[in-house]
């Protein structure tokens, strides 16, 4: 075997359990939350950082590629290996330190998102970025997508909480990047820069992670209208009101349709509704229910009916938007998630896109998302095995990412490029934007073995 | 003259009036708000991006250094040049767009920031970034030194609040990064790389900014304590209470005593009083009024007294707390604003440091910042032309550095590295850090011609 001599260095450096080779082992490690799939050569689950260098040292001196990943609950085929190692950070678990002084807190890669936040709320702190997938992916991975969720409308994406880095670079030398302020110009802003670059530039081990205080009180006033314009309107009046939510939802009729159900005894969906917008308000209690109560008012000025609900029918209004992702992937063997982000002004116009999308493919979509940041999620159901289906299904996918382009919008808003977008990033990147990142590509990873094919363009262009 | 070719270049790409080479014009553009002075060779005041394309263009072939500037309000030497040409944006101040239902703005970069928060204010939208310098400092200075302010403990620093970029490159290539969504994850964030650069990557010409709804409402607490200690405690208390406040600002002594005279009929500054923490609530109006409350309750079940200003008082409250930069560089010709920022549970141990390092070095030290963020900016008022005096400065300048950096903080939160901080660099980065730096900047910027000296050491690790 050609490889033997690196896998035989992996094994003597880092003791045979941690390198895995076995057929079942590879398959294991060769998907994320897509429909995409790689076949690493060897798995290594790494304990420490000092391990990870000397992957990294012996994939740099080698010329072998490296696909760091964490949960593999990625939407966008960012971890999914070609070859190579699948670097599995998982069990880099550990919770170093909560600072509740200081608010920030220290931990590893492989920490699951839910279990950070349900640590730090007993401190009385609230780690924000809060992707659907937070129950079980990993900081590490929400670092390298640059994760958000409903309520970065209000506290904005996991780029905004990280404080400082600890990477380990292509030629396994570990570099710590920020620090622990929330303000910091020292020099380039290397920490943003590794935040969202899907692992092609240097493998992130631990992080400083900036806290917020928890708050105590949650309400939430609903809304439901007759036209995607009527929602527009709505989501506008919304974010520009003073008492800015937390969170804007927006769930389409479809979703509706499918959790109708869980609404029962909450809101009664009449059939002319196009869609709902759920929005979210964290404050002390009483604050609140007054927000609350004070963004219904805006919709009710507007001509619109509005419920505020707090307490346990808050709760299961909520449970049933966390339902909704599990219940569309149970229409159809694959559910693909998109992810396109529109300026909110443009999001009726997006919904009339995705309308004529539906129809002219003939495509199951259903849509939600994040709508006060005007992100989208367009969930495509099909079967991988119906070859006619799925053509039709990437040729909707192109469509709605030219829509969103179109209105000035991107191709991702969480979910990341991935391998799955990689071929339309020249859709909406300029000949100098792809430039300048493989420059940046180039300059440090110069070798290119640090998850090729994902999130930028080839160092050659190529896509 | 040697230089008479690449001026004379410039001069008939752009017409003579727009490129001076007067000596008091020279003078002129030759400094910023430090005591760092430079001359360049020419001034070049563009008022479209072409012609800062010609001028990238023209200095690029001839390899000439080219110094941007905005207001020249600067607190790090950023913008202060040698040699070559100082391309000063302030002609390219106009606002392209405010739209309302977008939540966004794009402007030129010489755009002064409080005409854009005013302009905004007149739609009932905030654009949140408030340094010191607003009313004088243009939006690109800020996107340059990543500036900050009181709120952007609350609402974080400019990075947060630039969605999209138009930058002229080194070789005169104009590129457009980012785009018009708050979120967006399309390759790598080549925005907040430009974001706190200082123009060593760049020339921003243009920038699209995210906007809030303007809080309609405003309130303050003011506590006092007798010691570091307790206003440490104070500080953490407040910023970890759940009625998060706007800002936390803090005052010492030195700086109440310059005040007695604002602050009188409003505050009594007992003689024991060691700090003033002046602490704000932006919201609805009714909100803000019971956020300060509950912050002052918040500070009297520690022990404390605590007073809410609203209207009229509270204006006042805030109108001296901005005489005070004014008022310090009224004592002696020279005033040094320094910008250190440590985490906030480490606060009364740099105030002591602080203390220490004012006995030991004699120098008079004037102590107020975002405490709520732990960026505080000691000043030292001292007269350059006394060489003694200067050198103390300069010592006491390296040891309350080494200090921060010790209390795992930094040398700057918001006024940037520029030309005075970049000794100093060695001390907080490593040489992994400044070798990925310096490997960007090659990769960009390959003839080192983008404000040569500042923000990073040399493409050769030279400070």
């Amino acid at each position: 075997m050609a490889n033997a001599a690196w896998i035989a260095e992996l094994r003597s450096r880092l003791g045979g359990e941690m390198v895995l080779t076995g057929h079942a082992e590879l398959v294991a490690y060769g998907f994320d939350a897509t429909y995409e799939q790689g076949l690493p050569e060897a798995v290594v689950l790494p304990r420490t950082t000092q391990q990870v260098r000397h992957v990294l040292a012996v994939a740099h001196a080698s010329g072998i590629p490296v696909f760091p990943r964490g949960a593999g609950s990625g939407l966008s085929g960012g971890s999914v290996p070609s070859g190579g190692i699948a670097l599995a950070l998982t069990r880099m678990n550990t919770i170093w330190e909560v600072n509740p002084e200081a608010l920030q807190a220290e931990v590893e890669a492989g920490v699951v998102t839910a279990d950070l936040q349900r640590i730090v709320r007993e401190h009385g702190l609230l780690y924000a970025p809060d992707p659907g997938s937070a129950s079980v992916s990993t900081i590490g991975g929400n670092i390298a997508e640059n994760a958000a969720g409903p309520h970065s409308f209000r506290f904005g994406p996991t780029s905004h909480h990280v404080l400082g880095l600890e990477v380990v670079l292509a030629d396994g030398e570990v570099v710590t990047l920020g620090g622990r302020t929330s303000k910091n110009v020292s020099g380039y802003d290397l920490v943003r820069l590794i935040v969202g670059s899907e692992g092609t530039l240097g493998v992130v081990t631990r992080a400083r992670l900036r806290l917020l205080p928890l708050p105590q009180g949650r309400a939430s006033a609903v809304t439901v209208a007759p036209s995607f314009q009527a929602i527009q309107d709505l989501i506008v009046r919304l974010a520009r009101s003073p008492q800015r939510p937390s969170s804007i939802e927006f769930l389409d009729r479809a979703c509706l349709n499918l959790l109708s159900e869980d609404l029962a005894g909450l809101i009664t969906i009449a059939p002319w509704v196009q869609g709902l917008l759920l929005t979210d308000f964290l404050a002390p209690p009483q604050e609140a229910v007054a927000e609350a109560e004070a963004a219904a008012d805006v919709v009710r000025s507007a001509g619109f009916e509005a419920w505020v609900f707090t307490g346990d029918p808050q709760a299961r209004l909520w449970a049933a938007r966390e339902r909704l992702s599990p219940k569309v992937a149970r229409i159809a063997p694959t559910k693909i998630s998109e992810d396109a982000t529109v300026p909110i002004d443009k999001i009726a116009a997006f919904l009339d896109d995705l309308q004529h999308i539906r129809e002219e493919f003939h495509v199951d979509l259903i849509v939600f998302g994040h709508a006060g940041d005007g992100n989208l999620h367009p969930n495509l159901v099909v079967d991988e095995r119906d070859p006619d289906m799925m053509d039709r299904a990437k040729k909707a996918i192109d469509a709605l990412f030219r829509a969103a382009l179109r209105h000035g919008g991107t191709l991702t808003g969480e979910h990341g490029i991935g391998r799955l977008k990689r071929p339309y990033l020249k859709l909406c990147l300029s000949p100098a934007e792809i430039a300048m990142m493989t420059a940046i590509k180039r300059a440090l990873d110069p070798r290119g073995i640090l998850n090729p094919g994902k999130a930028i363009l080839d160092v050659e262009g190529r896509s």
